[in-house]
């Protein structure tokens, strides 16, 4: 059988070059290509005759590669966060008109995508919850990416619930230091901790009388994205649409 | 509308008094009769006209109890661990005759039933699993019942994900203190932790390279196990057979 | 021997109550009193030759009580959080002239008390901390005067540790949701959680390159506070100050 | 000034390039010279005429070592498990002797050595205690180095505590799954979990009714090691004994 032809776009960050030696790695895998800012993206693609193009850039660049990759011939595998819904829905009809499969995905750990499954599905019977996200001291955004996306799956599992489990309302509450109770994104709290020793952390907390239950993910590596670009990788070729989010292509 | 007929039996114990209290505040439930030890069960549902007999009594009298009710015309809802595979098989042939259903449930805490489904679920992809269980110091047993079920809930899953999912073989592993690896159960370790201060608590923690996920219900009160327990109450009475576990029928 | 003779004021609280019937059950203690909002505490105190006078009432009422204590012959063992800075130093420049020792102390349950002493230590080498408490959803004020308490503790260890412990500035750092980092009194981030089934649960996370050191503390029940009070009970009688904070007197 | 002369022995393996890369990056430290298995290393002490060794190498010849270096006119900072006391109590007579300073420590993570004396001090306290101990699953013995080295802590501690802290007895504890309480040191409960996706980790736990109090540490980095190598390196010239573990140094 002959082997899956990958390119690697922006093969000289750290995502990059990790996908790159996992790539080469895998026996039904061929590194057949890696290029990076400044390269002519749609020539690289196909003077190799890539089959799939993975894409670890910038987030102001994604969306002009993602084109680029979908109308050169590939399938596209992007890492980043940022997207704007019109971008994505745009890419979706280029993508739907090919027939070409793609991902989309700004977070590429399995196990972080199955805590936000499960936090979804918690919601229903647990309305009251927060969201801890825990990162290295250097990340200058908060909250993290994932966490948002986290809280808007768990919204839209609170709202299909019904208005029987809408979230106490809690109007007495009052905060002596500002801030403390952390941010509130679609109604639900969040807080973001900054410390060195930490690399990428989620935790998801529900709560009801005499009870907690809680999710949570660490990701001490980069290590751990790695699975899920892979399965990504193999699974894309087989597709006709473009999707958004690991999650969406787990049990396809 | 006509409210539905409760009957608690075991009714002196904790679990019973506290199941007799929430019955009395749902407005769609009525509590017919309370029992116990010693008196005569199939007659106090008779004579009640009980629709729903909640039976938190003792291992040794469950079974007998659970055949009573389906043969006094009650749906069970039965609350103990420790069941035999061949009495639960008896009674859901009784129960299926009689086309009466019910529930046999060793967990109603709905956090601990949604943390074990979630746990089966994540096994498909991380095969690396230990089980944490953590409870006060007056508990004989270890590991506790839900431990067990967990565990089998993930090895169920483990093996019809195919042998590429078997966890890490370790053959070279030492304990220089006997015991400290934990007991390991269908192959998967659990450790049981016993401290004043706990009540029932769970983690059950997957490891991959570079990533971690844990799942934890923590229950300090037993008033979690009502918002389960009325669930069941009033879920019963639609169904046509005996079923075993909460998670069993909470999608149903 | 004789018993030492103790009076509950606030003994219709929860807080009294579960101290009145932990006073009763001890050998070397006589409970000889108890008053209430209303009642003449002056002289209670002395109608019934009180040595030590446990206080858990409110904060505006809790100065005056103590004044009121140390004139009437009593030990103070003064349990609520909210005294002014002026208030204290006052209380105890009275103490100090009638040599009579006592207590107020924001928070009896020893773990606790542990936990801000470690956490003090621990800044010592770990300048990075922020600080999470968890609490039930109908706690109003955010965050806990606990969180406040360690928190000062912390900064007073981290500015006596010189200029080389400064936590690191992050100058760039950016909420997208307002409020997400948390507070910061007194520059330390704290972040305040509040969940159905959390009772008072605080945890201190020090972070360093490639490590993380977390102290955490869970009260699950208003028992943990009792051997803190019992403690104090007998420890004042030998003191002859006015102290502030359950630590101070630990090791004593 | 002039710089601190130190020789790293074991530069070959991972802590010692480590260790290497972090002197190079001080400015009061000299890297002069690395050693490794089969040099001759008397000889490199002497020519380099360093002031401290620094010895990452096997428990086998960990104790030969810090003899040679000892003898040698070097200052020994030898990290590694597993030294028997007799050795350590011959090294300590030979370094009294040439009042030469130095330092054999199981761990150099300073957060590790904070926990375990904080976890000696709780014990006072809280005399029902367990340690979990979570590593990478090569890890081959179970329990850790430093798990056996808090629960000696901890045991001297509770010992010299008197009676009244002894743990609670609980004779009939059953376990079902044979282990599943954990090995038992010293009559400690410990538990060993081994997950891919873990590197060095300590929980101790600490439990009375109604509280619990949790001391964990997380090293997910050999990052970890080197702030206290440092210290350690920095501290030796100046003492005039052997010492054992970071903890016996910090203070001094």
């Amino acid at each position: 059988m002959s082997k899956l032809r990958v390119l690697v776009n922006g093969a000289k960050g750290r995502m990059g070059r990790e996908t790159a030696r996992a790539v080469r790695a895998e026996g039904d895998l061929e590194l057949v290509g890696e290029a990076d800012l400044g390269d002519d993206l749609a020539a690289a693609i196909r003077s190799a005759a890539a089959q799939v193009v993975v894409d670890f850039t910038h987030p102001d660049a994604a969306a002009g590669n993602t084109e680029t990759i979908l109308k050169s011939g590939g399938c596209p595998v992007v890492g980043t966060t940022g997207f704007r819904m019109e971008d994505i829905e745009r890419l979706q009809a280029i993508s739907q008109e090919l027939r070409r499969g793609g991902l989309i995905a700004p977070n590429f750990a399995i196990g972080a995508v199955l805590l936000m499954k499960f936090a979804a599905e918690a919601a229903r019977f647990f309305p009251d919850v927060e969201v801890i996200e825990l990162h290295h001291e250097r990340k200058v955004d908060a909250p993290s990416g994932t966490a948002l996306k986290t809280i808007e799956m768990i919204r839209s599992a609170l709202d299909s619930g019904g208005s029987g489990n809408a979230p106490a309302e809690r109007p007495r509450e009052k905060e002596t230091v500002s801030g403390a109770r952390g941010g509130r994104y679609l109604g639900i709290p969040v807080h973001s901790i900054r410390l060195p020793g930490y690399v990428a952390h989620q935790e998801v907390q529900f709560g009801a009388p005499g009870q907690i239950l809680t999710l949570r993910h660490d990701a001490p590596s980069r290590a751990c994205f790695m699975p899920g670009v892979l399965f990504a990788v193999r699974k894309v070729v087989a597709l006709e649409r473009l999707y958004y989010g690991l999650d969406a292509i787990l049990d396809l």
